[in-house]
């Protein structure tokens, strides 16, 4: 990992093997960066994306992450010359001992980085400028927006080499694109263009290849330039999290804590005051130093739970 | 509150402090009464308004409740000048302890309204006449239907204020538009015209101004011209409370006991016979006496429990 | 019921008392068949759909099931002529006694069909010639494609008729859908067309009346021509059965034994050789016999659990 850094600190980038990270006004753009395999996925490249979203929630100066691949593929799947793709390990698929599936070794490497996505204080925006296919494809779902080049391709196509779908896209997938399209998209294994993943709501918006990545950082930068850090990080955590909550009172014990907290910070007497007087607010919080006390208010759940 | 009765108590008026009511051929048109604030949100609205559908609930008159605004907007937000906006309390963003933030003094009033309209035994239209920002906006979520003035706009504005989404909308949101659609609109706080808003899913439509009210009154009249009130009642908690369910069994449960109860009822006997005779059908259950033994099948859950 | 061999046993039909089933080239069509009655539904319908699905399921040489009716109809609903219909029991709808509404006898008869194919292992596509209203409409859901004709319309009557939705619909249809759909099509009871169908998101495609069942059966033939038995079986669960899941960790689980297992298995060794020799795949594991061993990996909820 080298660290470069730019004029006066403006633009730093961090070269790891698989990708490179570029910090620039605020947003982090990630690039996948084996071209060469059409930026074919390792285990070495989900530990230097969770490295690189660890970088980008430990750092104020981040406001945003871009994803996006180097060359003219986005993701072409797991790289299959990986000695260790999809799992560390190999089983007996006709083993019977919860104890063998339960083994730790078995994690998904998908899952284990969308979980991760899951888990981040920024947003993030996929920026897809061409083939997504296998975990090309789903570790886009654990991010906040997609878009898409209209030289792009999609492709759940794990029924086609015999496998299935994984980084828990079976949870993420339906409730991004209602549970008829996901059926589709992962019963056919279909490779889709971006018309087709723009009509069926995978993609936000759809653009010419040079517009790709100028359209993703106006998205970055309007949320950077008109909202607080830590009111951003709060909203990304309390949308996901009750996607799967059972009722909305759930919801209310959480949104109640949050407005109590923040609406008694000092980032809502700014929000309030550029407001009256019609000017850019400038926020004090910081996500690093000023998440309210009651943050985080979950209890992660562990691998080792009994699947419910 | 002023009772004034119409002309043979066939439009029925109430005037509260911030709302006025109107009853009038099985429609209450709840309408928010600040025009001079945009109709602002205030701690006596939050009550009044559960009042008005305290109201609905036990008027079998009423079929269907409109919810729109006087003047030029829909509601502008929490009222800043009101001394219990937000939140009853104040308290120190840091704090720890569980104790001060389990206070139920620290409930979101919006939360409160949401969880009240979510209890709702009759359908809830949303006319969006004007401007509809925070709790404007979120309070809207928790209605059955969201029609819009072309002269509406929209805004999830919290991350702007240094705030966070409340009134339960972490919940509500995604169910309506999809986890995307809902954090682009929560991670910027736009503000976003009527066209947005239904191309994202927000709303059912849009119309000119002249043609909102008459629109959402049509939409509550094919409901109480051809419905059953008893079998409205329970499609509506039925939908919202499986919106959480883990699985189909659970809504298996109890739409058992709802065709059970139903199919044995006066109001079956009269549907079949008005279908056959093709005829109109004249129900004879009501809300406040005919809801089946089983009704209600849940238990709310309270404020104290320990969040999920 | 009648077997009739067709020529080299590669068309098989099978006549049932209100259905038939003929299976060719690896697609089983379902015909609802009493076409007099607009193929109206009964418990021996019921029944015997669910005998033709555990010969789906059974059956390896079944890669797809087609759901259609004869004549044109698709069905009419509920045959109130049946002496079973809706339900076998008769209840006082005001009782309290909870052991009165938890009798099995009470089981609505179109949530025990939507269970059954909530559980299939083959993918089910209705293919909706005519009118689809009640439970006509309400068993599609739980299936995982709708294409309609122009000629269909569809109905969720229930509240006209004085009832309530039936067969999970309260489940399935906003997960298809969106909450406010769902409930404007539940609310109003309306019978609606095709284009709406289209336009609202129930179904996926809409075809003249003779381009219908050739469209059917080329999405059958996507899947089946390209894709693995068993991955497709497996996908099928885990989207269905994470649609109501908390937190992604639970498809983590899931679907890291599903990598683990599958990624070990013939099928994605011969998934992998053939997309590295651009050739059609020929997967060697069925269903039949070689569903991993951690399969099934739920406790399927039984009727007599507290309702959630």
């Amino acid at each position: 990992m080298r660290h470069a850094p730019g004029p006066q600190e403006r633009c730093r980038t961090v070269t790891f093997q698989t990708i490179t990270t570029t910090t620039d006004a605020g947003v982090m753009t990630v690039t996948l960066n084996r071209p060469d395999r059409l930026n074919a996925f390792t285990r070495r490249m989900m530990e230097e994306l969770m490295t690189a979203l660890d970088h980008a929630d430990a750092d104020d100066a981040v406001r945003a992450v871009i994803v996006t691949g180097a060359g003219r593929g986005f993701c072409a799947g797991v790289d299959l010359d990986d000695d260790d793709a999809f799992t560390a390990a190999r089983v007996d698929p006709k083993a019977t001992d919860p104890a063998i599936w339960a083994d730790p070794a078995n994690r998904d490497m998908g899952g284990m980085l969308t979980l991760r996505l899951f888990n981040c204080l920024k947003p993030v925006i996929a920026a897809v400028n061409g083939p997504a296919v296998g975990i090309g494809a789903t570790m886009q779902l654990a991010m906040d927006f997609r878009l898409a080049s209209d030289t792009a391709r999609f492709g759940f196509v794990f029924a086609r080499r015999g496998i299935v779908p994984e980084a828990a896209s079976a949870w993420f997938l339906p409730r991004l694109v209602g549970m008829a399209q996901a059926m589709e998209w992962c019963m056919t294994g279909r490779v889709f263009p971006a018309t087709e993943a723009l009509s069926g709501g995978l993609v936000r918006s759809v653009h010419a290849p040079d517009d790709l990545l100028p359209a993703a950082r106006a998205l970055a930068q309007e949320i950077a330039t008109n909202t607080a850090p830590v009111s951003v990080a709060l909203t990304r955590q309390m949308l996901w999290r009750m996607a799967g909550a059972d009722h909305p009172m759930q919801a209310h014990r959480i949104d109640s804590r949050g407005i109590a907290a923040r609406s008694s910070s000092a980032d809502a007497a700014e929000g309030v005051a550029s407001f009256l007087e019609k000017r850019p607010a400038d926020f004090p919080d910081r996500v690093s130093a000023d998440m309210p006390g009651f943050f985080p208010w979950w209890t992660e759940p562990a691998w080792e739970e009994e699947p419910a």
